[in-house]
């Protein structure tokens, strides 16, 4: 249906070290680049407002909890961040609506996710721009575990069937041992060779177990800075194209 | 998968003549019968928060609208009293959890509402209370409706094989030309024969509405008032039996 999921990281959105802070001048520059874009998804990470609480509440996206205060917590903390970012967009006249995971997706025992899209394709039809976010969501046999804005990606676009996959993060791309920007990534295995010897387990990790899951998806994936959402949505593919 | 679907109607829960005021004392005697329910779905109506903002902005059940602040309008309003909602279940210990119909459903061209049970199913199994409301949602080729409480228990009953449905009014069942409680509805045409010739048509298209709507489905469904929600899930069937 010629869709494009564009995710904003949580760290391009809200200041990291700051609980519950929107970085205002960033969310304000990728806000008007998104401007004007047809047919558009939007996933927001995060940040600040909801990895404080799931950390405060031993939630994972493999450990779960049955504390419904806490899941709550988490929950709201990410409906606030949303609705700053939707806000900002309808600022701009941006037709944006919120779509929250935990109302409508679930996994099942064996940690398979499943959130339905119709609703999001039904938005994006009326002309509107759906913008969902990472989120707690219910976990047959674990209470509920946290879902990823990355994961929910994956999901959306194989659902919609997306023609272009963008994820806007703080770096400009997947970056080599140089810290150059990789252009292409087209095999699991490139990533290995690539991002296997760093010694920056935890950001590696991240960036290896993203790359790999967009390799799963038959769309192309660009991984880019705030810098580079305008020129992705016009059909450049700035920063790492990964196909 | 023996569910309880439980609605408080919108006049049961606000003050219908003061925009988005809750009734705090009806709400506190609603959520202290719920209090140690099992396997239970809560759906809550509008009542002063919706309504107003739906008229404000000329959306109805068939009356669609683009307009995405109007929108937004309405859902944030419904999202308020949800709130609400949910923090009297939590002040008693009832471990509730928040799920937004717009996040969810949505209706096609024909108007045919498609909602999601699985994540609500999820969320029972998992021992927690799923806590829904009436909403706007996504409408194919009308940009968005409203849709009713009522609509979704019928839709929430039907995907999730509910035991038992029941609906919390303002009146203590179906009343009769004489103003006393019928027992026992079987019939669409006893309906009509015996609601067909009031004078209040708004008031009694309303019921006779809802009362079609709710033949159509497999489990029984009951018409109470406040007073009786605690009989209604001890098993008995105050008010208006419907089945």
């Amino acid at each position: 249906m010629s869709v494009t999921v564009l995710k904003l990281g949580g760290s391009v959105v809200t200041e990291k070290d700051s609980p519950e802070t929107v970085d205002e001048r960033r969310l304000e520059e990728v806000v008007s680049a998104v401007e004007g874009a047809d047919r558009l998804v939007l996933v927001h990470g995060g940040g600040s407002f909801g990895h404080h609480h799931a950390a405060a509440h031993g939630v994972s996206q493999t450990a779960g909890t049955h504390d419904h205060e806490g899941i709550l917590a988490i929950h709201r903390a990410m409906k606030r961040l949303n609705d700053r970012v939707v806000n900002a967009l309808h600022a701009r006249d941006v037709p944006a609506l919120p779509v929250h995971p935990l109302s409508a997706g679930r996994r099942d025992h064996a940690g398979g996710l499943s959130h339905p899209v119709s609703q999001v394709a039904t938005m994006v039809n009326e002309g509107f721009v759906p913008v969902l976010h990472g989120d707690v969501i219910a976990h047959a046999g674990a209470g509920a575990t946290i879902l990823s804005g990355d994961d929910l990606v994956v999901t959306l676009a194989e659902g919609l069937d997306a023609e272009r996959v963008g994820l806007c993060s703080t770096v400009p791309g997947v970056l080599d041992d140089d810290g150059e920007v990789i252009d292409r990534i087209g095999r699991i295995e490139e990533v290995r060779e690539i991002l296997g010897g760093s010694d920056e387990t935890d950001v590696t990790g991240g960036m290896a177990a993203k790359v790999e899951k967009l390799l799963t998806m038959d769309a192309p994936a660009s991984i880019f800075g705030p810098e580079s959402v305008d020129a992705f949505l016009v059909g450049d593919s700035p920063g790492t194209l990964i196909e």
